[in-house]
């Protein structure tokens, strides 16, 4: 299987406590923990010729990562087609955090996904409501993070064709943190812990999470289905 | 409440054969089953000035339908956008027939919106699947229509919320074709049959199901949510 | 419209504390807010013979509410099903708090229908996620209530077709609080508050739920499908 | 993994024509092309004692199959309650044909699961529109089976969690064919095909979403959730 972690890889460059904790950048610390003998994980990031992301890369990608948030706007609208795309055919893609905003969510969901935050060393507990999904595999009843940026409702998505995780977060907000979404023959989940300024993709539920998730969205083996016109299946009856 | 009918109204200028069926335009054979005493329905077609949408007029809309074929593209992206965003606020939209190609629908759904098509005077059969959804009032087991084009699977949206209606075709396909959606603060309903050559908009099921589409999409009144950064509402804790 | 209130009505009888804040019980405090010139309320309580519903009773009602703690156990099996035949045939149900272990919301869920509980003087904070939904008509981003038992994760019912609300608790569990579901020809609604040893249902915002839910789930009209042996709408050809 | 076959096995013991089809029982036949090194199969039937479902072969079993006809009755509650609570626990089932009306179904569903149905030789095409669904993995646009028994709607189940596929028949109906449900920690797929009279289980096609589906419906590791009174995570305030 092939994965393909995108990050903006700009706050790690920008601000000195980001860089401590994640001195490879957020991609890095991914790539750490998702590699393993039948993963191939590649990497690319927001300043590298075509934001790293190349037709061939993408044609073989399997599963993608996106991470973003200073720079949203900085990511050509041609690229974010051609993620797109790739969804349609049956990538799946895991969208990380502030990647709520980013051009290919708010593409693919077709709303606003805007959302309440703060940051303020807040707890958050991601309570598992949909027990048997496979996202959660080995997860207890919650997990819980001692130091987040709060996201609260309303999120601005579409309600999730699952969803799997919920937040309840110290300053009195819920929000849904684990959710799934079909898109053509792809399958996208959005997972909300990450902000940058925390050493949250070190912890071990998280990246089980994470792990799971990239086994969930893997592409189904099928033919890609045909659109246009038909011929009929059945004889069509003559009508007056 | 106010309705609004966006037709392209090409077809009925360009063809005669349309232009017997719907001499006043497929607007005007939607405005006259759909005009009550409680219901404003005013019209927009694509070659008036802004497509005939003004801010205004979109401002005061509860409602909005949407017929389009030969000329998505014609359609200005910053109308689109407007659209997009009124349903986001609560505005109704009702996506007609081919309308599954505009450029609002793909925007909302997020996905490329193909399917399979045929025109061969076809019997379809539209199987109701949710018998308590308020589309369905005092509609039967079924909906017949002696002769419609073809639209069959795999149609390219995503799952609906709600899956109301789906269709049986002569020629051996089925189609999902009756869906809602939920996007922001607004409803959407993507009703299937209406092709141009054939009366379908004079079917009298056909009718009220577009009648119950619209009482069921009006906006719920509710003040608009807000977004962006919070204060707490409860103690959070200072942490190590 | 023709609402029948269903209550265990025990707790009143037996707890002095519970009979000061619901003197009429608590099927008297929900048909308070209920009754209007169109809508005419009924109401029926456990210890009446066959609990109070009759079949021509049941046989009228278009809404039925649920409250029940003490006695599920003492509910006969015989009206469960008469009940859940009803919602079948199109009755809208209303379960309520401690309902969620009634014989009827079992019934109809398939699950356990367990969860976690505390009587802990807490603050109840219920987001609305569903912005679009006539349930929550007129209700703010979120319904404040300062004491309510908890109830938390994991609720062992079924993903519900729409999730309304969202539950935070002061002692960091959430709770899917708004849940409706489809059954045959009859919409449900779950909706957790109302504790009796609380005053939630002179909450002003938990009546105006209530009230909305009502409506909702009113039956459609439509004549009941019919089932079993059918006679083919087109020709099937012999085979070999 | 432990997969349980569960077949009531009447008729192909009253019915020559059937045991031709299936001399080593439905449960045979499909014990043949689920069985592989990685997949254990065992079967039970209706006549054995406890209907072949003993306490021990139930708690090792990953997932259950059940196909039953003429002898819904006979089945006793008490095994119906302990499969029931084998799903919950995380047990996948998978329901075949003319379980739709199997006790275990039904409580599983809370409606009542009627459906029309003919047996007429005809010929049903079942389409495929989940397509990165894995219980259609290497499946084409569709599946034909040249002669079975129709099924229509309206199937009195409940919205499915993910429909799968669409059922066109020669006759006029349409029929929701493949159904995924989750109860408590447990999956459920409800797949159509399979009458008795007819080869349908020989079908490769069949064969194959039958094995993909035993895949997705194994369990997800996880602790089971812990219910009833608990302590709270989060200091509470007192109140006034």
């Amino acid at each position: 299987m092939n994965v393909l972690i995108w990050n903006e890889f700009r706050h790690e460059k920008q601000d000195e406590e980001v860089a401590k904790i994640y001195p490879e950048g957020i991609h890095g610390a991914l790539k750490e923990f998702l590699q393993t003998d039948d993963i191939n994980v590649d990497t690319a990031t927001l300043d590298e010729e075509n934001h790293g992301i190349t037709d061939e890369k993408l044609a073989k990608t399997d599963v993608m990562l996106w991470w973003g948030h200073l720079a949203h706007h900085e990511v050509a609208d041609e690229i974010v087609e051609k993620v797109q795309q790739r969804v349609l055919e049956g990538m799946g893609l895991i969208v990380l955090h502030s990647g709520h905003f980013s051009k290919i969510f708010k593409k693919l969901m077709g709303t606003g996904c805007d959302l309440k935050w703060r940051e303020a060393d807040e707890k958050e507990r991601m309570w598992v409501v949909d027990p048997s999904h496979p996202i959660v595999e080995v997860i207890g009843e919650y997990i819980e993070i001692e130091k987040e940026e709060m996201y609260g409702e309303l999120f601005d998505i579409l309600a999730p064709d699952e969803l799997v995780l919920l937040s309840w977060f110290e300053g009195g907000e819920v929000f849904r943190s684990g959710c799934t979404y079909r898109r053509g023959h792809g399958k996208i989940f959005y997972f909300r812990p990450g902000h940058e300024a925390y050493p949250t993709y070190y912890h071990k539920d998280v990246q089980r999470v994470i792990q799971n998730a990239v086994q969930w969205a893997k592409p189904t083996t099928r033919t890609f289905s045909s659109y246009g016109n038909a011929k009929p299946l059945e004889a069509i009856k003559p009508k007056a």
